[in-house]
């Protein structure tokens, strides 16, 4: 490793050391009205695991992958109920039309850039094959979605290998979840500031069920944003058609996991309500913007067993307890996409392109949140 | 009239004498390889109940109501998993997007010409809303389909009251189910002959699980007629587009109803294949065609009462079990739909306007059935 | 009319005479960035032309209708480009399903309560069929929304006659729109509060296309309500769950007019982004609610003239233009639901039952707005 | 090349140099009222181009690529107008999403095996990339769908890497297709026959607009095979469930080009009926189908340049102009089925596995065709 190399990784790691101090609700940033998990994470759903595999290299490489884990089991065996929303299709979300057909998810949930959604299909098709259990598998519906981090990373050079996406897959744990710059999050640029990874969760009261709800994101987008419905977008500058020539493009990925027992249709309506969380924070769903939401509950007795015909006997939740898990959704997934920008560092990367991080300070002082 | 005209006349009419004994399949006409029910009715699934309204009055009404009961209950207060299938959307189906989202029935099922939806409206309604322990509802859900009988009927004139439509609901009953100039069906036009009501039935082997699958039609729709897979249509000189002339217009309204434990995703499949059914009768699903699928499970164990907010236990069939039953609503909404053009008998209607049943004897010929 | 009925007019009229004065945008507050039109309403869409029928009687009736036409034309004969979202179905919006299939609006949008769309249909169709030139039409698709006044209305009592309807639509005309206690508003509950009719619209400067975007609401929702991004409904203690008794429930019919040239793929966009300015309000799409938004265009190029089988000529916005449009959708849609609640006045109504409006000082001191 | 290789090389190509002979039609198979194009074949529509890439190595190597291309021009600098329907959703047609966002294609259509999906994009994405005129492309929709070949092939050795997609999209030229075992149909099985590749095309009468519409299918799915109407399956005995055994798994992917001015939506409804064609030949869309539909407008007035933000000017086709096109779709799909069914030779492959061809013989005795 050449010295300047381990000064762009030090300078890629070294801030998130303080992350957990730093991120918005710690620092008195609202967001809504139901309690957080433990972690404020998406890994506070019980048995979800997260992986990044984050790849910086000489100048031009700034990319990476993200995997999502239903359990720890072998998912291709036991299914989970899954359902995808798009909220805006131009983009690449492999996998799409067998979650919409079946109503479950069989394997790792993928997020890289846009271009190396092949890499990240051959991947996952190679780790389920390859998978105890599965030796006469001969059909696997990879899920795999993405943004464009073509402004920071050579992203026409498909740098991202099947095995780097193994490598997420195999890193996943559950626990803390880095966010930021990291994983598929890596080159990513949301609201004209450096954007990454982020997650956030919620838990609801017992009297509304006690079910965790977690969110984690992919954001790459544009708009006009807002924090804690303060316009900062407008306070800075930075907002779209400004001057007929800013952009607002990008796109962003949503994964939602519940331990709620909710079946396909119910998760597709939680799905749908992650871009009104997604609104709150300015997103507009440009034209090209990939926007999609996959949700998947991690509830036992849901389980889907890979061949069985018989009947499958369930409790699920009814239409009418659905409410509180949308306010959910909605509020983690503004959190979560707030906490991708205040993670994220800025960084420089392909062709000298740079793109800053959020000023933190300024936005915390124009929300009246500035510490004294 | 020539002497062949008269002969073709006096074939046509001569057989319907005796219609009851003989539906197609009684004259031998195959419709695929699965077991039929008792009746070989919709009303073989156990507690749907068909009640039909007929209006012939004067030279020009000739129009009616059919309405489909999953059970004998209160609907309203033991909702039904359903699903809707737009085949083709030119068409007036109200209820539709209540039954999509929330994935349940909570209403009779309604079938009558296209400018009388808003009565079958108000007529739903005022039933759903007179009924014991309906007291304090205040939203109903009315899934009210519509052929167009413009043709026969002066459609115009909007001849069906609400009281008629709680008429046929209230004449609703299980057992043998008229078809033909009846209902719903008492002035469409199938193929250029006179349509109307038909219905038919599988009954699985044990081995597949032995559900019930009972289709109703309300065919007044156009194509190229095929019955046992002979081009009759093309026999008769009857087909879209002949001289450019030709018109292939109209609709096709069809109700599934299954006791087999299947929620409204998998619903929703196998209201699709009925427009496969559809399309082994010849019809092309024109432009101007509104065909409609409308799929419900009465099985007891899927009852979703109204206004529970706490967990539901099902038990439920599997992706993985669901092709029989598809293949149940091919065979049944084929022989449906045919089923309705030999139980039809000639009309003449609005302004003068008549149709001819279709020539069964000559198609028994056709496709060597006609009995010595 | 009797006295009391002359009060209750006058109570009911009185405070709009200084609406214009009170509109939020006229109080300082800030929807966005984007200019709006002369009116801010849905009718700065040249051609656009709202009618309401209000109806208050006795102490239990509660409701009204609202027509919203694309052109002053035979609409039926030259229809407009159209789609419909689904935000959530839970609603009972009919010809849904043809505006899908053929991209287009045959008729005035009628807008009332929950059980009244019935008479909503019959309105439309009657009219249309009574229309110059209409005189062979014999299938009308009428769409026609609702949301549920039945706090505040004796909504059991169906109390909107056919003849209503048409009198909203003949009503209609161009120029300002009252907004509040009106129409289809006229029983409306809003975040706890009283809701009812508001408007907005956008004009896009000419180096975007300089097109007019406008939106029209019938708002009875709940949620966590926000305006200029403060969280008024936390700091005023209503908002969902508060004490796991709190309702959400409720819908929100949302109608987009624009003069761009957009077909209806690029309509369904732009509708779909209709449900990001509502979560901008703080609403979450609870389970009972019935969110639809429809969006239409009134360019003169695009209209379809009904029967013609000939090749059509179109000039239109490709993908790649439509950034803007969404934007003007998402900050009119939020201004115009903030319009509703402005505008609405406390109403008191079936058994006693009462609403308040909002408490408009409060809030602006609570956004630092209030006017020394 | 060893000579038992050089046998199956032999054996597998021979019997397609008397193809043209024996496609159904010539042997007086009918197929509906329509005129076929010059070819009866997919390339009839102008500009088409089809290639296949064959792999047929060793004992276990049975698959294959097959391109479509709209155009010989840079697709993604001239994107076509497209829409998908899924049939039925159990498979991985990637790229789905961004078409029925942006109602357009922008890269050659690849069909292959169900695992090699990720081979497929990665060759897209390559070929795209190294366009001329493509080298700021940053992001592309390979549209790449897929039928199991497992039971011939060994599907787990994922044997088709993307240089070879690369070559089937190179070698792909106007004129006739190759039919059978070739490209993606290589090992595909159809109704318990051996399937393939299979074309055909229908020309309007110049009375109904001249357009021309043509469909190449992949066959790899069950059911209860008809051809002319006739229960051929039954007859054979070779149908679904027959003794609770039989399956009717596996896939069908269609593609469909016209040159008439047709947009998104009324593609989309092309595409819808191209199930009904399935319909006919006996298939059922069985629960692990993976059964899609693409259909493009080859218009060269209907071209969508690449980044234009300006108005697009259209000549387009409107609803009521449809119906002829549907029937096209139907009829060319049906007889695309059977033709891939009779050009499709005998294949023994994977672990020896071995299906038959169609006893043509046969068949034709059994619908009354057989030459004497």
């Amino acid at each position: 490793m050449k010295a300047h190399q381990f000064l762009l990784l030090f300078l890629i790691f070294m801030p998130q050391l303080s992350m957990s101090q730093e991120r918005p609700r710690d620092l008195g940033i609202p967001f809504g009205i139901l309690p957080v998990g433990d972690l404020n994470s998406i890994t506070d759903v019980s048995g979800v695991k997260v992986g990044h595999f984050t790849k910086v290299e000489g100048e031009n490489i700034r990319t990476g992958v993200t995997a999502i884990l239903p359990h720890g089991d072998n998912i291709f065996q036991q299914k989970v109920p899954a359902a995808v929303f798009v909220g805006n299709g131009f983009g690449k979300l492999a996998g799409t039309t067998q979650v919409m057909e079946l109503g479950n998810i069989e394997s790792p949930i993928i997020l890289t850039n846009t271009l190396s959604v092949a890499a990240g299909m051959e991947g996952v098709i190679r780790y389920t094959l390859s998978q105890s259990g599965n030796e006469s598998v001969g059909s696997v519906n990879a899920l795999v979605g993405e943004t464009n981090d073509g402004y920071l990373n050579d992203i026409r050079g498909m740098h991202i290998s099947p095995d780097e996406v193994i490598q997420a897959i195999s890193s996943a744990q559950s626990g803390p979840v880095k966010e930021g710059n990291v994983g598929a999050g890596t080159g990513t640029v949301c609201f004209g500031w450096k954007g990454g990874i982020g997650t956030s969760s919620r838990k609801l009261p017992e009297s509304l069920g006690g079910y965790t709800v977690g969110v984690l994101v992919q954001t790459n987008f544009g708009g006009n944003l807002q924090i804690a419905g303060v316009p900062v977008g407008e306070k800075l500058g930075k907002y779209p058609f400004r001057d007929a020539l800013e952009k607002a493009d990008g796109s962003c990925m949503i994964v939602i996991a519940t331990d709620a027992p909710v079946l396909d249709r119910n998760l597709e309506r939680m799905a749908k309500r992650a871009m009104m969380g997604l609104a709150k924070t300015g997103g507009i769903a440009s034209n090209g913007s990939g926007d999609y939401v996959i949700a998947f509950s991690t509830n036992e007795g849901l389980r889907i067993p890979y061949g069985n015909k018989g009947l499958i006997n369930f409790n699920e939740l009814p239409n009418e307890a659905m409410t509180p898990l949308f306010m959910a959704v909605i509020e983690a997934t503004e959190e979560a996409i707030i906490n991708s920008l205040f993670a994220a560092e800025s960084m420089t990367g392909r062709d000298g392109n740079s793109v800053e991080a959020l000023p933190k300070e300024y936005i915390l002082n124009l929300i009246n949140l500035k510490k004294e």
